[in-house]
């Protein structure tokens, strides 16, 4: 994957997974959307970087949140935007696919933003672009959503500072079936985070998770010992086949996040969730509104980490130009 | 109403509904929309007033019209336009409703036009918005549609000058189901109209009318007597259950406008309608299209109207830049 | 048509149709189409022409490749774009949609491109438009698609240069259902082609075609000889009804396109299709990907093309600025 992502000078090229970069290239983007920041926690209102450059909205997978997000993080950037209507229909053949893209390349699209049910559909993209179209991938299947991940790490160290090695991270729920989950836990150990630690129902864990750097605890409580960082993941119900978890109520009770269990973990302990939260299931409501949720400022900080992230695989000037 | 519409000192802070707004604020609109208006008649092409601001179209109920206005608007005033897809399925609770709300605020999203079949949604979200957000209601339930209302009178301001007190107005048709109408008949009050007249079968008309500062009329030829300004109104067959009405046919025999019926009001008196007609039910033909109907011309009126509310909510610096 | 289409001093005023219009408005839109041309081969990316302009696009049916590049078309001109949600429903009464075309230009739209089902939708809204708002076809029922027949003889030009009087042109395939056929034939012989030949089924050839000004060959292997373009059209599986054909794969032996037959031509001829391909039908996948196909060129040409008449019929200034 890694060769795919990066030029041979080692500049990004496409930005398809966290997984297997080098921390220089993470450091890059999260320094890139500081420079995207207003004093006032606000993404930059506009800048010309991306002036004349097209880029291509494919969700073949609806999102409000991660499409706005990236929609508004392009406009920022003065690129023109085009929002496809792609159904779930013409997706079923990579031949289709690949027609889609030499159109879409065709009429000069600069970049592809992709959504896709299936893993691997960016990857499809990027491995079959032609040069100088980049592909970013907005969440394929189980496997990937890198720009959730850097937005996640980005609010972390702006709360924390630049030295993950200093913080524990404790990651609650459903990792099975999380792309998030997944993206996060590449990008934390590749910033050297201290200690990741994972919380979940064994049903709803990989296999070899462990392999993936990370600590497991089956009793939550435990985990929060001494946490720096919480972040609940969201129970995918629509991706669970099958009797997987009890019910919601006793998921609560032995994985929901509350304001009591909190205690144990650090008093400037910060709480994540990707949303959207199924509140009352992965986390009660007064800690998901509370002083140290920092769900909210997640989504704004999307806006600058995508602005990050298409900059730096479109920001320099075409050969052609 | 009046205290979440309006700031402290008098400004307007969300608009709402015309009801219970001062006459001054009233008079603002007006006076910004023909700041906005080109000696063609036409809306300004471009000014940049809310550049870098960030406008969220949420049409919860459908409507080509009132959207593409705002649209308009809003791209003519420099902001960003990020439009929703928002099912009527997700919109059933208030929690879902707020948790909407609290991620456009995160995207740091400035204004919302909200649409919305229940009366009281674009109060709601005003009520929980963020300081520094405008929320504008597209349209309520019955309740209130105050853009629509604001361009009409416009409208007549632009032909009849700004003295409402010299004016007869005459409203036709299904007021019980008409947000519209409610919403002229409070901004026509406030504008101190001499005369306000309304017409319809008891049927169609809210109990206690009369209280909202209006005579009632039966007879469609009596109300037109040296009438100024003629009102249709759409007969909201979506809206009404059981038999309110007799046949379209009679609808029109009794309370359909013709150019023969005109003759009755004053010899410069103007013809307007909201839109969509009925044509051959609440207007004749002939009419719609003919000299006196200042019915498109109300559309595009709409642009400057809609330019000016959004200008005045949102046109002032923000502390944080 | 032609009166239709010009201002009195021969200028463009609304497209239409390719037939009846003189060689200089045709050059005029590809010397046009030249100036919006980077030396890179892709369209100039901002040009502030139509800033304040406003275009409505009205796709009655359904297209993502034409629709994609009208959209960038207009705003690499800066016009301001409004894209209208037109279910099929609410075009059956040539009434509704002349409300929709007045509710429009109400909104001061200055230009409709146009795609329906029904021949003649372009052209209807062109003979009712007011006094300055130019009507594009993008394509109605069978009977024409000019933009997409000039982005081809566009191609042509600029493989071949202007000198249309040297070339032979062959078009292969459903003749008879394809306004694209249709106004390829009228553009081509309007530049004067050297000659022009159909081939197709007899079952998929206009009557009394050759009074288009073309020679009709039943065997693809004589019209082939000494080619210098090669056009495949669609088969337009959804517009056909009963069993105008034997088999994909007997019309693939007989009229698909393939390297092989390809010898036959000028070693420099080029094949065009207007896309989507239906690939092992009308034409082989390795001709369709390989060195002579400018298939995808056509695509990007597409956006410079309509840039330009948008241009032409727009570009003026409005006598109310």
């Amino acid at each position: 994957m890694r060769s795919l992502q990066l030029h041979s000078d080692g500049r990004l090229k496409h930005f398809l997974s966290t997984e297997g970069l080098p921390r220089a290239v993470l450091e890059e983007i999260l320094n890139t959307a500081d420079a995207f920041m207003e004093t006032s926690g606000r993404a930059i209102k506009s800048v010309p970087l991306l002036r004349g450059r097209t880029i291509a909205m494919l969700f073949f997978e609806g999102s409000t949140r991660t499409r706005s997000t990236f929609e508004l993080a392009a406009k920022r950037l003065s690129a023109d935007v085009l929002t496809l209507d792609v159904g779930l229909s013409s997706t079923s053949k990579g031949e289709t696919l690949l027609d889609t893209l030499r159109n879409l390349e065709a009429m000069h699209c600069d970049m592809f933003v992709v959504r896709h049910a299936d893993s691997g559909a960016a990857q499809f993209f990027a491995s079959h672009a032609r040069e100088g179209v980049a592909v970013l991938n907005a969440g394929d299947g189980r496997h990937a959503h890198p720009t959730q991940a850097m937005l996640d790490v980005y609010t972390i160290r702006r709360h924390k500072g630049p030295d993950f090695g200093r913080l524990r991270v404790v990651i609650v729920g459903d990792v099975l079936h999380s792309r998030v989950a997944r993206s996060q836990i590449h990008a934390l150990n590749i910033l050297h985070v201290g200690e990741l630690r994972v919380v979940a129902p064994a049903t709803l864990l990989p296999e070899a998770v462990q392999a993936l750097g990370v600590t497991v605890f089956d009793d939550l409580d435990e985990a929060l010992v001494d946490a720096d960082v919480v972040i609940g993941l969201r129970l995918q119900k629509e991706r669970m086949r099958g009797a997987f978890l009890p019910s919601e109520g006793e998921y609560f009770r032995r994985y929901g996040l509350t304001t009591e269990r909190l205690a144990l973990a650090k008093p400037d302990c910060i709480v994540m969730h990707p949303g959207p939260m199924n509140r009352g299931v992965e986390i009660a409501s007064d800690l998901a509104d509370g002083p140290r949720s920092v769900i909210l400022e997640q989504v704004g900080n999307g806006i600058a980490v995508r602005m990050a992230v298409m900059a730096l695989c479109l920001g320099r000037p075409r050969a052609s130009l």
